[in-house]
């Protein structure tokens, strides 16, 4: 499968492919990133090796969790990071003053050769503090990435973890649509939705161009206007229909139908309940049966669901099982889906009986309109007969919380740690360049994250460890880890010669997402009050950040 | 300005740029558009002549009104819709079962050279059920183009609306940039958010590559980090310079500032009560005011606003205009906004009396940090001074709404009008190929909006005419217009041989949207209980629809 847009041109002869989207350019960055730049430049301190970590603070959606995304299209970034010509006659243009001709000279040659990118794994679960990406190098360069890699990671998390929480609450055995590109922001704001809720655990998506892109299985059927946009049977002209084995052929596909429906119509099984139903809604369902007989999906609910749409669907089914073909099933997409889920499965079960065709009662019902994490919970709270969703709007906007507030720190300049302040101290930095581990317990579930100074021995199986809040002096335990697990790999090694892990196939970061969450502790993921993962520091980096501390906060006078 | 990314390459010789985002191509949309094509082209309908409606049905955020925008990048794709060979063939192997040579045929043939599209100009401001865009041609053709066009329509509409709204609770006075990029939902909910901020009423945007694609100004200045990659003046080198006339140069720039700081700490005037302010702050603005000593801006609430980010602005600002230079103003990222701006005032205005430097008092003030909304309209209830907000997150993600609800309607298809009912009024949709047209009044106020068949007159001015609420029948109204607008016009004529209405440049609709907005009665715009404006269809239109609605739903039966 061809799986790219091309990335700009100069990038030719790059070692690997360039971001997805084609915009994503070093351009692709606030404008103080260029006027900072320019300012070390002129201070001689562009080359001044900097340490900056990404994190969050906060779980989304009122969790306890997220899953880190997005991993992927920064390093395909990065290894393509170079100004064209054109860019940098553009940053000068815009830069305010006049721009030296050494600083042009600089940036045409600036590249990421001389960065390296700690991050870690795509599809892990991850916690708040911790850095999903530590990025070195020269400040003037990791200030440039700052802002596109924020973008990159900040939705692709989110999404990715909305999509898990749907995941979540909808259980295992349902499948999970995706059909968000016609209200998701933007057309990428769709085609990254679409690779990320993958990744959160999504069976497939009706995004043409994401499943190009990316080898995501696509699924669609037909809308509201395909039904409406037919008249009447009569309409159908080209009526034949070979049998699936190829054996004969059905040279009046319609009359096979109607002649279904004045069976169900006049069904005591059904208990003569069926009236007449809506002859546009039959003769589309018919058509698209005959476009479609091995995979025929019919939306049920343009004029009635249970006067119309489920008996005209189960009227071409039965016609197309005459011929040897299976139907799939239904979409609702409007009214109250755990009663019409109901009801409809209950049609199903009764044909099954009444026409003696086994399996017909177990009929795939698809709903959707306007789902989201509340309404699946409802769902699951009345009962239903629904086995696959079709989610929009509130998975790809991320409704609940429409952003992710990730943000990039610098800790360490020439080997010099540093620490951001604030007044609040859930926003003060942690410094240093840092080693993140996970601690596993006995029973295999993670107990507790901890980062470390990068030179302190790495924790060992079967010690015994004091993690230690890394503001909260009470707050400290023991632990003995029956698993560490080094948080923290080199996707991007510039120059030094470190070995560069490897990108995963999408795929296998899905799986990754999916084992990473049954490996959590029930109630760290739980909608309802869930639990706060610990996220902790090692004793003698607990010392250092709040001897720093001291040392940087002004002593306050009150007047 | 060289303005655009690089279409497909298929694209060469078309009409017209390609949209902005180069992964806009006829694959962006809903997988069933493509099976239902199928399906139509097997029943031999894939050629009847459709016309589809796009309108919204409530206004966003709350409000009353809606900026219409998205109609470049729609005219855009349509005038560019051709698929190449590689997407025919990723949609045959896509396509449940096999895909007949006769279609593969037809999907190479298909362009929208057969399409019309009709659209209210891009900056209007819109209401619900009003169609923003008209599509009519061949109705598998049409409906490929469905997602697609509600995907550029919904979100640039939402953006726009939201930094209309940002723009009308801050004032026109003031100064509102968009800085939205790390956080907006993927890279091009940033871009186009930058494009649509700007439509809606920013002035300016920190997105580089928004910049360069559409030429809207930019702006930034300096972060956090790099205050505090500094350490101390010590670490300057290069400490000279030029006077603004370039009539002579100062050596030590470093030692101005230091003598200047030392100036305001036992200023009288400023009650001796400032004491050390932190070097590595006062490195930092050091550096940056010798890269931009006309453009000298500083981030002030890295250690502390008070007690040392204002007066280290503010010792560098004194050196700078020593030397001629006049510095621009402070930005301030944390804390009280209300408070800190009125303090940083007080300090300005006393600078400017107490060393005689004229306008130091209006220096700028720039707030940013988590603005909306709500925060600028408390802000304004507390009073403050600041001269211009840098909005990101809340703007860009639409957070209070991440969603517009447009939705693409057939309302004719082979000239037989249609429509889509629903149990929820608000969803049936209005049918026919219409005409619609704004009223207005004698104070120059817009009155009703009102949409009438085809073929009926035009309102005329002076004349009497009768609008009714589409679905209520009490609700209705005599108008006599003092001007009478058409809504509708014809962007993309296909081969109807009609006048294609031009597409604007950015500030013409930029423009257009600001003046829209100046013409709107207040009542309708304000944030608190704004007065809905009335929608309306005329007497002939009404009966139709309730003639076609009673003939198209189903009497019930009450068991």
């Amino acid at each position: 499968m061809e799986a790219k847009a091309n990335g700009p041109s100069v990038n030719a002869g790059r070692v690997m492919d360039g971001p997805t989207n084609p915009m994503v350019t070093p351009l692709l960055t606030d404008l103080y990133q260029f006027t900072m730049a320019y300012a070390y430049w002129k201070a001689g301190k562009h080359n001044d090796r900097a340490v900056f970590d990404l994190y969050f603070r906060k779980n989304p959606f009122g969790g306890e969790f997220t899953v880190f995304a997005g991993l992927e299209e920064c390093i395909k970034l990065i290894a393509n990071f170079k100004l064209t010509e054109e860019e940098i006659s553009f940053i000068c243009e815009t830069l305010p003053g006049s721009c030296e001709e050494g600083f042009v000279k600089y940036l045409r040659n600036i590249d990421c050769s001389d960065v390296e990118v700690y991050a870690i794994s795509e599809g892990t679960v991850v916690f708040p503090k911790v850095p999903l990406l530590r990025v070195e190098g020269p400040v003037a360069v990791v200030q440039l990435l700052e802002t596109p890699v924020l973008n990159l990671v900040n939705f692709a998390s989110l999404v990715a973890t909305n999509a898990a929480r749907h995941r979540l609450v909808a259980g295992k055995s349902k499948m999970l649509l995706e059909f968000g590109l016609r209200r998701a922001q933007g057309p990428d704001g769709a085609i990254s939705a679409s690779k990320y809720c993958y990744i959160g655990g999504f069976d497939a998506t009706s995004n043409v161009a994401a499943g190009r892109f990316f080898g995501i299985p696509l699924r669609g059927t037909h809308s509201h206007a395909f039904v409406s946009s037919f008249m009447s049977p009569d309409e159908i002209l080209e009526r034949s229909l070979h049998r699936s084995d190829g054996s004969s052929t059905c040279e009046d596909f319609v009359s096979l139908v109607q002649s279904w429906l004045s069976k169900i119509q006049w069904s005591k099984a059904l208990g003569n309940s069926v009236g007449e139903t809506n002859q546009s809604e039959l003769a589309a369902f018919t058509s698209y049966a005959l476009a479609f007989p091995n995979n025929f999906v019919a939306l049920v609910d343009t004029y009635d669901v249970m006067r119309s749409g489920v008996p005209n669907f189960c009227a071409v089914a039965l016609a197309l099982n005459d011929l040897g073909y299976k139907s799939v099933g239904i979409r609702l997409d409007s009214g109250d889906l755990a009663y019409l889920s109901g009801e409809a499965r209950k049609i199903f079960q009764i044909i099954e009986k009444e026409f003696e065709l086994p399996g017909f009662g177990k009929t795939s019902i698809t709903a959707s309109n306007d789902l989201n994490e509340e309404t699946l919970d409802a769902l699951n709270k009345q009962g239903h007969e629904v086995d696959c969703y079709g989610i929009g709007t509130y998975l790809v906007t991320c409704y609940a919380q429409a952003a992710l507030g990730c943000v990039f720190k610098l800790v360490e300049i020439n080997n010099q740690p540093r620490i951001k302040l604030s007044e609040d101290v859930s926003k003060v930095s942690i410094p240093c360049k840092k080693r993140c581990y996970r601690l596993y317990g006995r029973e295999g579930y993670s107990l507790v994250d901890i980062m470390t100074g990068e030179n302190e021995p790495c924790p060992k199986v079967g010690e015994r460890i004091l993690c230690r809040h890394p503001f909260n002096e009470s707050k400290r335990a023991y632990v003995v880890p029956q698993r560490v697990e080094e948080l923290l790999k080199c996707y991007w090694p510039g120059k030094s010669g470190k070995v560069r892990e490897e990108l995963p196939a999408l795929k296998d970061i899905r799986d990754h997402c999916i084992k990473q969450l049954e490996q959590m502790r029930p109630d760290h993921i739980r909608r309802l009050n869930p639990t706060p993962y610990k996220v902790s520091v090692s004793a003698k980096l607990y010392d250092f950040i709040h001897f720093l501390w001291l040392n940087e906060a002004p002593v306050g006078e009150l007047q």
